[in-house]
């Protein structure tokens, strides 16, 4: 198909963290979508191209605007935070894709906050680990507990998306309470790392138990270790089981 | 610190999929580490480096080779398929870091087979999901079998990392017989990407009961979507939960 609409993970920020295949593709296209905070990293390293912005909760509206100038003839980019695929937009543009037959969807992979995140602290994910947004726009919140307990179950180490947000400021310590309640031990080591790949980035290492009693904000992404997993020179490592 | 060693993640294979960073990092140092089969992969992009390269099973030696040169005062990096720290050797680095206290660990982020396979298929893991490794090696048999029942009870999307090897040709079949008796459905949708981000790339979808009986090799990582997942024109997607 000549007509293309690529769905583009822009890693966490700063394009240094892009592959080279989704710079290369951003250079090539002519309109370049995404949600505001996102386009704006990038805008000034892109100054050619006509911009398809759209603020938060406007998701579907965004893909199906990058479709319909795809479907004109013009080569688009939507861009997501992190992976294309993992909490990204490369999911609503395949259920469009049907309304759009012309249109061929080429995704292109980017570093999500899982691994992103994890270089910061240290190695927290080097096992079998999960990823387990709290947001509950999307997700009844049975759901959520179901899973973080299915997690602690399972042993997995977590990456824990949207934390906490102006309404849901709570919502890391119910899950918390759920993973102790699931029987994780309030000793788990644990993470949080603030900005990943942009300015103000930080990491700390603390607890499961400190980590309940902590306040995250909507920039943070939470690592929880899995019963292996340790503090190693102020880093967080889940051993792969070496001898070492 | 002074001394450097930095591991890094080289994404599935084409230097195209590596970050900004990592290649940045690589064209800096002044070693580079990793297997034979990865670092052959890029020798011919850093023509000018000194290589440290090693055979499988040789993991710790390897990684003790670098922190040596590193120590000696050679900035040195460590290269990873896919991400540094998912089965990468961001975990045994830091686990030996004590034994090098003059050597600082700076991990470099890469796109792991989950995000790149995925990328392939469509967006299978567009929803909370977890890696699982078939290996063996290091993690006890009944481990791996906890995790699969695990991921099925929490209904997570799954990336199946290490399904086959000479010695573990029927792995993957015990791992689908385990999800099947978790509860999972034969009919739920699933996916199969060889040579990921190399030449010869193929993704094909199929259903649970189908992959059951599927011999795959072990340059494949194989997708099992959620109760949710679709196949919409060929893709495999795991829809989010907007209205489309």
């Amino acid at each position: 198909m000549e007509k293309k609409l690529y769905v583009v993970g822009m890693g966490p920020g700063h394009v240094d963290m892009m592959t080279g295949r989704a710079m290369e593709v951003l250079k090539s296209v002519d309109t370049i979508g995404g949600y505001t905070t996102y386009t704006d990293l990038i805008r000034d390293f892109f100054p050619d191209k006509e911009w398809i912005s759209t603020g938060m909760r406007k998701e579907i509206e965004r893909c199906r605007a990058c479709f319909e100038e795809a479907n004109k003839g013009k080569k688009v980019a939507l861009v997501c935070s992190g992976d294309a695929g993992v909490y990204g937009m490369a999911s609503p543009v395949e259920e469009l894709a049907p309304e759009f037959p012309e249109v061929e969807v080429i995704v292109v992979a980017g570093i999500t906050a899982a691994c992103s995140g994890a270089a910061v602290l240290g190695a927290p994910l080097s096992h079998d680990f999960c990823t387990v947004s709290l947001s509950d726009l999307l997700t009844p919140w049975e759901v959520i507990e179901k899973r973080l307990q299915a997690a602690i179950h399972g042993d997995f180490c977590m990456a824990i998306y949207n934390p906490s947000s102006h309404k849901r400021h709570d919502y890391l310590q119910k899950a918390c309470d759920i993973m102790l309640a699931a029987g994780a031990s309030p000793d788990r080591k644990c993470g949080i790392v603030r900005n990943i790949g942009r300015e103000g980035e930080e990491g700390i290492v603390l607890t499961l138990g400190e980590l309940r009693d902590t306040q995250v904000d909507m920039f943070s992404t939470v690592f929880v270790g899995n019963s292996n997993t340790k503090i190693i020179n102020g880093r967080l490592v889940t051993p792969r089981g070496y001898s070492i």
